[in-house]
């Protein structure tokens, strides 16, 4: 924690600490009901691929979102964890050398080069597994309708029609860059989809109706264009050491960003907008939503 | 078809077909609720994925366990259709060069050949996400306690635990060669654990206790293991052309199996001796079972 720490920082990391705990738990060498072994090296790679020093910004996502509407924390923790299990997994793929090709994440190897490529491709594909294991096991005190809803939701944010079809588009823009039109539906399925659901799922959680998925949901997608677009400044901006991985290299690569194409003055002040409107979405619940807001005011300005 | 068509293969291959016209409607281009978009590149590589000629084995195990308690056959259908994504990612990855660097199956070149590396990592991905959201999606006819046991059970028999962790033995099999009780652990998970699925899954889409789920568990767990062992010899004995991949490279490889192990005399008493095991237990369910009773058969001495 840095001097300039705020009161949302300390909180956020007391968060993250819960998490990690969890996620050891859970990644741990035992073998549950329904499952025969656990093979060592695969489950340490899984380990090691999820418990790499993050943020935790989805679970805490999750964890407020339920809180606003006095859900079940104990059922928000597993669903953070899930999808903190999900994000990793993303990540551990994006980084293959058939990828992106990263030999550094939070300054550390990746896990293909800390094991190696075939565990690489397998401890991704058990994360991706195990996030819809964790929603549906008979320890997530939800209710089978809000599990049944939680997959559904989150295979739709993960799958062709989100993450990971945003990250094909990436791959795409590689060798043809997209249109401002194009970049904004690359990010909306790379990143936000899954911003986007951490958010939306707190009311699936506390079991809400339509109305209020719908206004968590939107406030979902609207930080997470700030998360991207702070994400672009910052890969314009910072330098590695800050960020613990390589920086510039979008820019490199020739990607196009919304911060290359309107630079940087529009997006900082895009940036402003989107916490007004994200705020906004938020305005019915009053006081209760501040740490939503607080949030949403972090991803916007975060400098790492 | 051969000439040796037998009315069981027949019906299989009626099957196949059913499902294949399922999965085409389920891999278009149109996305569904809650996706962005399906990128046409990754949509197609999933296609080509999924619709590559398969027997398509498991979803008919599910749909013949699904009749044998008289449950919903769109929902089996549906079912086995998620099962045969997962399938599908699952022999995507192993394609990979990091993984077994397999250029056909079934003749045909493999996604990474058709496509490219990235593509068929994401592909498998995709699938492997896919197989969750059929399950849960609004269109599947069952009740949310059905759907949820059903994800619990699918990411258990593919995930770490089961297929994703045989996948892993198998890697390290190579270097090292297990010993009997090592191979017989290896392949319950590889290919054990989806097959004892396909079987369970009928009692659980039919609304059935745990007497009947844990009778179909072990029904599906003997096949399996007559599945596996039936490869092996098909391995030793068939060539390249009837098997539309390269044979013998098991053996190639150093990999051991029990045929190696133990002798092709022995292999094939014990054939005999599965389907009898398996026979036996569905003793119970009478003429109904017949048809499950033919497909333990047919699993165990299939020519390929």
């Amino acid at each position: 924690m840095s001097p300039s720490s705020t009161t949302f920082e300390q909180n956020l990391a007391r968060h993250a600490a819960t998490v990690e705990a969890r996620l050891g738990l859970l990644l741990d060498a035992r073998p549950r009901a329904g499952e025969i072994a656990r093979p060592q090296r695969l489950i340490e790679a899984m380990h090691y691929g999820a418990l790499n020093g993050g943020k935790r910004l989805r679970p805490y996502l999750v964890l407020e979102a339920t809180r606003l509407f006095s859900g079940d924390e104990e059922a928000a923790l597993l669903v953070g964890c899930a999808l903190e299990c999900l994000h990793s997994y993303s990540l551990v793929h994006d980084d293959l050398p058939a990828m992106d090709d990263d030999d550094l994440r939070r300054g550390k190897p990746t896990v293909h080069i800390a094991y190696d490529y075939a565990t690489a491709i397998l401890a991704g594909d058990g994360l991706l597994t195990y996030a819809f294991d964790i929603i549906t096991s008979p320890e997530t005190p939800l209710q089978d309708g809000a599990k049944a809803t939680l997959v559904l939701e989150l295979a739709r944010a993960a799958g062709v029609g989100g993450m990971a079809g945003g990250q094909a588009l990436d791959l795409a823009a590689e060798t043809q860059a997209p249109d401002e039109a194009g970049i904004v539906l690359l990010q909306s399925m790379k990143t936000g989809a899954l911003l986007r659901f951490a958010c939306e799922a707190g009311a699936v959680i506390a079991g809400r109706g339509a109305e209020d998925r719908a206004k968590l949901r939107r406030f979902g997608e609207v930080i997470g264009r700030a998360f991207q677009l702070a994400d672009d400044l910052l890969d314009l901006t910072a330098d590695a050491a800050t960020m613990g991985k390589a920086t510039g290299k979008d820019a490199a690569k020739g990607k196009g960003t919304l911060v290359a194409l309107k630079g940087q003055a529009w997006a900082e002040a895009e940036l402003k907008r989107l916490v007004t409107a994200a705020s906004d979405e938020l305005a019915t619940y009053g006081e209760t939503a501040t740490v939503l807001i607080e949030a949403a005011r972090f991803i916007a300005y975060r400098k790492n």
